[in-house]
């Protein structure tokens, strides 16, 4: 790919998030003591922030200026970290541990970290409404942002996915079937609504034309979609979780039956970049990047 | 106050506000099971709906267009749910019942009251994006309420004044003495910035020149305040609360020193309408209904 150096790619926009996250969560106007501390724990946490990348790829891949598309970014990554310190928590997943660190429920205790996820996803549209026009954002470009934000992370997207996937596993632990189509539903909601809403807000920002952002709307569906699987692919080879019955792909497809999903979605990513020029390489190699995965 | 009937005012105001949470809480692109059931169940709950009711009458205050504050004082309604699900679950207050009802947690359990109050608050952002744009709020207009609500709402403001409330439990519990001045923090935070936010939004989105703005934000800062130390007064004579120790105002400032601290908060929050005409005649109401509550 003309020597595009992809991990250095990765390396270079992680850095320019982290050092925005870290300036997020350390110039309050107010000192709030343990709720601050927890935020901080909970966002500063070596995340390898995909879906903000995705967003400053795509708004580059449109020939935008992607400084403009910070602010989206860092928004994005706080409304995953939210969902991460919820999921985490007992009612949940009740995991102790994420990313050999422990969860924000076993180091804040759970009140905390209850509080800190309510307040993560109100700081991600306080600084959609705020850090954004700041940055430069035309307003009416920015209501849209909130808006596409919005509808992916609640009730029809990420929190309804989880919602979904909550009543599967009832029906999975009385020993009922999964249908492929209603894992599918569960896996575009959870992972693939904020993932395509990443995708698409970079698009936004960049001032795509219609075809673009439509074309990148489904790159990002296809992405967050493949993305899923990879890891369903990944948790079905490594130990079982205490017994849980979470429905994963490889449970409905089999593993060839997964990986050969992954190779197709990836392909009709490939396919929506088909008529963008070479500033969609990063989008391009981080569609190629998650067939690496599956080693 | 020439014949102007408070009650009649208030009934017919929560009407429409009542009328407006249900189009939202019904009209959803896709059914999705128990997650909807349970926002329904969570803001479709008899509440009195002070907030929005604020948010109105501050726009007709200032000679706007109540109808455009509608989907603001909506929005603001939804935080005030997502708050009240949050905070009764077991890591929090753990209460059992709500006006006589279950708890969302007692209702749907704790991982779907979890989510119900992640939808809601996500929800009032998307309602703040959509919905206000197309009742024909400006857009620069609309995301200035975005701003205030989000700070109101977050780690400054209400989550943060409920995580202060947290850590003063566990001193007191402890044993340790709570300042006056913390007290005031907390109440400022927790109940406060929501109420003062309701007012200021209302009074933005009717077109406040900025001396309006200013006053009623600050009458909603008293407001709020009021309110909450009267909330104090109801709750320290009624019965203990399974002996938790909660920052009270009558703790600190014992029953006639809380009474008194009302009564000078309405004085204030009144004086900040003295330049309004007869249209902010259902805020003077309010602010004596308060005192009315006392008793």
């Amino acid at each position: 790919m003309n020597g595009f150096d992809f991990d250095e790619h990765l390396r270079n926009r992680k850095a320019v998030i982290d050092e925005a996250l870290e300036r997020l969560l350390s110039t309050f106007d107010e000192p709030l003591g343990r709720l601050h501390e927890a935020m901080r724990y909970a966002v500063i946490d070596g995340g390898k922030r995909i879906r903000p990348i995705l967003t400053l790829d795509a708004c580059y891949a449109v020939g935008g200026d992607d400084r403009l598309a910070l602010p989206a970014a860092c928004a994005i990554e706080l409304i995953h970290s939210y969902s991460l310190v919820h999921d985490d928590m007992p009612c949940l997943d009740n995991d102790d541990y994420r990313r050999g660190q422990p969860t924000c429920h076993r180091a804040f205790g759970e009140a905390m970290a209850l509080l800190c996820g309510d307040a993560l996803l109100t700081l991600a549209f306080e600084v959609l409404a705020d850090e954004q026009i700041k940055a430069g954002v035309p307003t009416d470009v920015a209501m849209e942002v909130i808006r596409v934000i919005a509808k992916a992370a609640g009730h029809l997207g990420m929190v309804g996915g989880q919602a979904k996937d909550i009543e599967a596993q009832e029906r999975l632990s009385a020993g009922e079937q999964l249908h492929e189509l209603e894992l599918y539903d569960i896996h575009r909601r959870k992972t693939g609504a904020l993932i395509a809403a990443s995708v698409e807000v970079g698009a936004i920002i960049g001032g795509a034309f219609k075809w673009q952002r439509k074309a990148l709307r489904e790159y990002g569906e296809w992405i967050g979609f493949a993305f899923q699987v990879v890891d369903d692919l990944i948790d079905a080879a490594g130990e079982p979780k205490k017994g849980k019955w979470e429905p994963n792909a490889v449970m409905v497809l089999g593993v060839d039956g997964a990986r050969h999903l992954v190779n197709e979605a990836v392909k009709c990513a490939l396919m929506q970049l088909r008529q963008f020029d070479e500033r969609a390489e990063p989008l391009r190699a981080f569609a190629s990047f998650l067939l690496e995965r599956l080693g």
